[in-house]
């Protein structure tokens, strides 16, 4: 575990942004060194272990795949107006946004240029893995600003979302992993929908956890989704269960961002507890881990080999990620 | 020649872009129905003939450039606030910022995934040659971006970034004609050197034609490069060789693009001619023409093998371009 998160940071450490143009490159090795947890790259190597591939090679998609994730942030940060992430200051706000777009870019094609150090013979697979990730998280984010301006949508609608703006990558490393290591195709699809259960397990408790976590051990603040009418599983399913009067409460909160943050909260959340969203969202999160696990239980290889990569996922799960 | 655009034509209408999210891809399929003269894969057409490869093949590296184009168009016009782009609104004025950048990165992300279509032994150097080409051109737009702010701009330092601006791109387009007509490296080299020349010459050539073109026949406005203070070939060289009073002049023209634009045209345009700033112009721009024609005389293919390319090449010099 520690192994494979010193790899990537080796990895990412030795790569050299300080060339010209500076307003271009500096931003990539700010964003990149910001760091994180690097989870997707380690998924990427964890996979590789257990198909017993190569792990050398499986380098190259791993890091190809966290550029293609900070490009995105770089770019989803101008598109939400972020000012923080990972407790900095984004790079639109930094710089601005010429530059983040452009540095966004740059760090796009940056991924290929990293991927192509990979000297095996599925190159082929894993361009184009990357870019029909890339393509299926631009059309998750472009869902997510269309969900803004739409009050009729559905959870299967807001499923398809979070399975495309965050799930796909997920799922995109862990195949990576698997295609390096030549694993077969049917093993390829079996990690893959692992990945994309896991991802969508993740969100929805990232979506119950802004209602429903310990702050103390949590360490963020909730409620941020509920003060913003943000569109998260626990506010759909809401809508679709709470009647009459307290449909009318809920509707009425959901009209404005310029309620009293607290006194928002309270009620959204008596709103919630009274229909037990809660309980809904925990069993919809347990069917995706059990079928998480029924993929990757299908997988042909021994239990021992899978346990680094069960390990590793139980603690993102909690709140490691 | 008519054939070529054609081929082109055809091959780009019948991508279908009503497909969801509309938001994403409906500006996609807005920019590439826009056309222009599609100079850049029939580039890659003539390269392959002259090489004499397969030119279906060959369709699918000249699309993916022309959508690396488009794509770039599309983040330009937002960094340089454009609001027309061949006659038509621009994609970030007829939609909006984050459409602008969300679709930019999705055609960026479909360029690689159409020449994935390509199914001869070269992918890995196509898929090189379009990663390397995007970065040069981020370079070049940020280089470009910085040189606004800056006041000591030499001509080697202008001449660098019009060609990682501009230039590359053309190369490539020939370079891709000449990967899949399995050319041997030299000629790759000896094509893209052709294209790099052609490239530096266009450009210098628009600059020129700011100052100098015949409107009527040029078709375009002249004199916005100065009205705005762009740096250009003519601009630098200006304040490379002008002296004295002259000097101060030019100086305070470049100093704000509040003049009365005729006024300022005429003044700049005074001290152009006195120092005889066209004729260092005409020269290089000469002079970047047999050098690029050196390169093409050197690649072993018949004379009349080269003679569609030529043709095609001093069509877009007399301005079909």
């Amino acid at each position: 575990m520690k192994e494979n998160q010193d790899i990537i940071s080796q990895n990412i450490d030795s790569l050299d942004w300080s060339v010209k143009p500076h307003h271009l490159y500096e931003p990539i090795g700010y964003i990149l060194s910001q760091g994180g947890k690097r989870v997707r790259p380690q998924l990427c190597l964890f996979s590789a272990e257990l198909f017993k591939g190569n792990k050398q090679q499986a380098i190259y998609p791993a890091l190809a795949l966290e550029m293609l994730h900070n490009f995105t942030l770089i770019h989803d940060d101008i598109m939400d107006n972020a000012d923080l992430r990972r407790g900095k200051e984004t790079v639109y706000k930094k710089w601005n946004t010429n530059i983040a777009i452009l540095s966004g870019d740059t760090l796009f094609a940056k991924a290929y240029q990293y991927l192509l150090n990979y000297q095996g013979n599925h190159l082929r697979e894993l361009v184009s893995l990357l870019t029909n990730t890339s393509i299926e998280i631009c059309e998750g984010q472009q869902y997510d600003l269309d969900f803004e301006q739409q009050n009729d949508i559905t959870i299967d609608q807001y499923l398809n979302m979070i399975r495309l703006k965050t799930a796909v990558l997920l799922a995109a490393c862990l195949k990576a992993g698997a295609i390096v290591s030549e694993a077969s195709t049917q093993e390829q699809q079996l990690i893959y929908d692992f990945g994309i259960k896991i991802g969508l397990a993740f969100q929805i408790q990232d979506d119950l956890l802004d209602v429903y976590a310990d702050v103390s051990k949590f360490g963020k603040n909730t409620g941020g989704d509920i003060a913003e009418n943000k569109k998260t599983y626990m506010s759909l399913k809401a809508i679709e269960l709470v009647q009459g009067e307290d449909l009318l409460q809920l509707q009425h909160y959901f009209s404005s961002t310029n309620f009293e943050k607290q006194e928002k909260f309270s009620a959204v959340k008596a709103i919630y507890d009274k229909y037990q969203i809660k309980n809904y969202a925990q069993n919809l999160i347990n069917q995706y881990y059990n079928d998480a696990f029924e993929s990757l239980e299908a997988i042909n290889r021994p239990k021992e080999a899978k346990q680094p990569l069960i390990d590793f996922v139980n603690r993102m799960v909690e709140r490691e990620y």
